[in-house]
């Protein structure tokens, strides 16, 4: 079959290779329909991070079943699904308390699993015709037969429900005030997240216009930080500090136009605009091992926060990637009701073959290229 | 009548000051039988922070109410009652939330008051004869009459309450593993918090060997940090970390034996002890001006936290000082069922007017000082 | 001044009565600028409680402050504020957990106060031109100056508080189903609740074409009880049984078009409607003693429920009066984000002297009298 | 192989069988090294319910791993585990969500399963040699290798985790007051689960002294109600009402010693004997049709329930068969750190040939039989 492959740091290529096979009685083998690439799928591609050449991408999949093992009892040829990024087992202890981001069983000797991502487990992704799907009745999402929504499904298989995963983090309810650091897709699907639980302002921080225009379509009011302090524009607007803030940004942080990276400076920020009291969600990636950090502390995790201030103010902070599973039906029921429609945020739809043009475009920033559905 | 004032570093007396008076019909007048001395009171004791010079010391207090203004309605004089040490209005957005230590009312600009301390309101404190209390029928927790418990009730104001936020930060539930780094008043108070929670183990690293004991007497698991990598020691106890961690070192903290303060030590320690999804309670001191610290970030609160691997173990942390409001009438009713009895701390009981001999022992870190009550 | 006054069953008059004073510190005086007519009004109108000519009543209300007590440090003159129709403390132990509903304080002896109401204390009403407000810094919220959402805010006295915390009890999550018996003014208010929620499909049972109509305007579905079986009905529309289910109707049901009360029905459609591990949120008033029922059991409030199906199912049941003091304040914020008009209800506006009137054609449920404004 | 089988009303065998095979992947097969009579047995062995003839009673059940299908991971040939008497799939939205008593897989058109219990699915009892357990992954929880616990772990099946839910459903939090209504296997491991979550008082009813005496081991207080009206009893020892109540009665209660079964006695008792605000769990069974019953309504699991006064109280009331899963592992972590030794109910252990003497005298609750563990 035909997949997106790693070659070497700013190359891919759609390559054949093994079509996947049933190997477990739980497996599932699912024919893609659309994968999308993700933001974090460009750390591999700039060749950031560990991964090998020859890996496939794609952890965001939705497609129709073609095959299931014998060990499979809900799922059958022909259902239209979509997956969690993550792979998870359904029974280890973590995934017994909905904590499937950090499932002890695939991926051993790691908390979490996922497919097509460098030290995520075994699992090859669904840039390609076919995937491979692990305890499938746990993992998959049935969806409507038919076409509708695919690109708003789509979403379910990561950034809605991580975008969501931080307004629960932050613990947004109706009435509050939010603020968004970051308008990315992450972002504006937590922005989206806060809009459904009943925020009563919503405010998104970013430099990137196009961005901050989709948050202000959503009813949020935009900040551009490059044009105004982001944490006195924050206080004014709902005196003097939101009452939940949201990371999604993570390490790669910029303090301003054309400045370094300064991996702190969005939780420091949101240190400062939130309330005390308040809760932050952080979803934006930070690591413990960071080869292109900006000093040695940051190569190890390791960054300058105000813990302090955060204290003083009796903040707390969740953080880690989404468990998928514990929120993807009921966005899933929010798409179909009309509720929600967070393929909004989806740029372009394009043939597998030219999945890596668009990487290149993608990690150049091109217009156009901010969300990008692949479809086999 | 008589009160511990502050004259200078390293200096206190007790000295003739003015009675106390009912300034608003809200007020009452308590008379003292029991103030505690507490760790905190050292910062301004050892003139490590802005504190002015007459300064009345003293915010775990309680004894017998004296006097009442007219708008007072619940309490009348004769009651027996102790004192959170905060100050709150009981009206503002955070008391309606039960986040009676950052009250917006009680400290103009500022969220949260108490007695006797500096920047936190110009509240005198109550190592003295007589006490005003604002917002009594708010802030006064009636005790059964008598003198029974004086020494457990006394633990009521402050170090009680604060061992048991940590607990609901953390939010340590039955058959639950915890970690508490700190053997002091505050950490005992956490263990005993676990346990009355229903941990299934509590593990307590410290270095002090009288304290360490006092933990073993709780049940708890003893682990000395100058004799065994502390990570290491959890690790094994737990099946590879604790579910729940709690910090009551703060910023103070020492890496080992003789060695110089490393203020985020013991984040960074809970951050590898605590397994992938478990959840932080810190409420161990870290402020966002400190004029002694070892560097220029720690002065003004910003110390290197491993964010990092914080994030891939999507851990969770809850911080700040305690809403004693919240947790110690429930508390009260366990001393009283003879459930608890956190009185076992202390130390040592003088009058009044051996405080300031008390102060100097207490900072000195002498046999028998480690938590001292005095009774005007 | 002129206030409505309750004289016999049937009758109500607007008379001259003493006007209030500054009882104790804590007290303050507004000048009332809307005042509403409550469905539970009617209780006492038709002479069916212990009620004694000489109450005047009202229980949602909004105005001015004209004159605070020594003991008041929020409020000031000129405020404009809106307050709960309970009136509580803030310290007792039900209101510090937040249950102002069933203070302890205020009316001895029972749990919970309110204005101008049977049994809920010594408060007179706000039906009239001026009201005695106690422990006036806990209770009044404080609106925005000015004349704007005067309707919408007049709703935070009452039933939108009481909507929302039928959804509360239910414990209504985004993306899940709700359905909501009854479509009075409660009713929709928790409709507008669930909405602001994110529930992802809201069903709404009653019989009154323009109640429904009122619903659907909102999105939700309206189901006529009288043309449908509504079990039948919602479980046709959630796939067998809503998530969480909602009594805003009471003892008062009708199992259909002119039939008697039966007044358990309405309880007992809701274990049908909702699904297993449903959880139903009971705000419609059911009474311990009701002299009008129609047997000796309901006489006493004891209704045959159906506990064996309630069991299997795994149900939960949350119940009482709203603690309006809990959420009235994000609800207030949510008007004032222009993300809630809880104003639509209110079906006409009238001059204090035109009580008489109104009472009347409420009572026999005339149109354009569902939910009246009085503006003294 | 050997099992109990059930031949008519009063009657059950020990009889040969066909061993069970894996029918599906995810089957394990178990032998059996202990499984407990419940009470709830003796529905069927009195012919209360439709039992047919031939079904092999046993829904508490524990043993070692004897043969694991291709389908299983985690469990092996040798492993000591325990099975929730709840059979669940683990990929439901019931399971999901941690409610594995309602699982909506095991046993079409209804929500939940058991081993060995009419209606409950197709799932053969315990009380035999060998068991099949579908889905074994996510049903079994492991157990310390050895014969240590014994006793102890057989109670994690269904007693132990039962009384747990109790308090799960009655939210019972450190320091309160909880009155449990019945002092049976169940009622007894509801008061040691208060004890265990920090209850500053726990209060059992019953009318049997050697159950009241077991309650008073454990530090409860006993309140007989034959001697005594149980509402003044726990109004006098709590302040005028409990914190939380617990119902581990079911339908089957009596008034009081010799009288006729009154199905909602103990139901309406727990409604005055909480105090308003207060919360009750309800495990005590409650059915939707019971041919037995004392009136028609019974017989459809209607009961005249006290709603008009469970409603001024603002109470809440969660009721439902145990979702074992979801406590079983902490539970007996607890054990194992000696926290916790339910075991010390356990009556009598014998070999599975004596089940047929064992379950008359249990029946005619005779001493020494309230509960028997088979050992086949």
């Amino acid at each position: 079959m035909k997949a997106v492959v790693y070659k070497e740091p700013y190359k891919v290529a759609v390559e054949e290779v093994d079509d996947p096979k049933i190997q477990d009685p739980t497996d599932a083998i699912v024919k893609i329909t659309t994968s999308a690439i993700c933001g974090s799928d460009l750390h591999m591609y700039e060749g950031r991070t560990g991964a090998d050449p020859g890996i496939v991408f794609g952890h965001e999949n939705m497609g129709m079943v073609q095959e299931v093992g014998p060990g499979v009892g809900k799922l059958k040829k022909g259902d239209r699904i979509v997956l969690p990024f993550n792979v998870a087992c359904g029974y280890c202890r973590n995934c017994l308390a909905n904590k499937t981001g950090f499932c002890l069983t695939v991926n051993p000797g790691f908390a979490g699993g996922a497919y097509g991502y460098v030290s995520m487990g075994p699992y090859s992704g669904g840039q390609a015709e076919y995937l491979r799907v692990p305890f499938a009745d746990f993992n998959a999402l049935v969806l409507p037969e038919g076409e509708e929504h695919e690109a708003d499904f789509a979403m379910l298989a990561d950034v809605f429900p991580t975008g969501y995963h931080a307004t629960e983090l932050a613990d947004v309810r109706p009435g509050e005030t939010v603020v968004v650091f970051g308008a990315g897709p992450v972002g504006l699907m937590a922005a989206l997240s806060a809009k459904i639980r009943g925020a009563s302002k919503i405010l998104v921080v970013d430099k990137v216009k196009s961005r901050l225009k989709l948050a202000e379509d959503l009813g949020a009011i935009a900040i551009d930080f490059t044009a105004t302090d982001p944490i006195e524009a924050v206080q004014e607007q709902t005196d003097g500090g939101a009452d939940k803030g949201i990371d999604a940004v993570g390490y790669q942080a910029q303090a301003g136009e054309g400045k370094d990276e300064t991996p702190a400076v969005v939780l420091n920020q949101l240190v400062h605009a939130v309330r005390p009291t308040g809760r932050l969600g952080v979803v934006g990636l930070y690591v413990p091992s960071d080869p292109g950090a900006p000093n040695e502390d940051a190569a190890e995790g390791k960054l300058l926060f105000e813990i302090g201030t955060f204290f003083e103010k009796g903040q707390t902070m969740g953080t880690g990637q989404a468990d998928v599973k514990t929120y993807n039906r009921q966005l899933r029921d929010l798409i179909i009701a009309g509720k929600a429609e967070p393929g909004f945020i989806v740029s372009k739809e394009i043939p597998l073959a030219e999945a890596p043009g668009a990487y290149e475009k993608f990690d150049n920033r091109e217009d156009g290229y901010s969300k990008v559905l692949l479809h086999p």
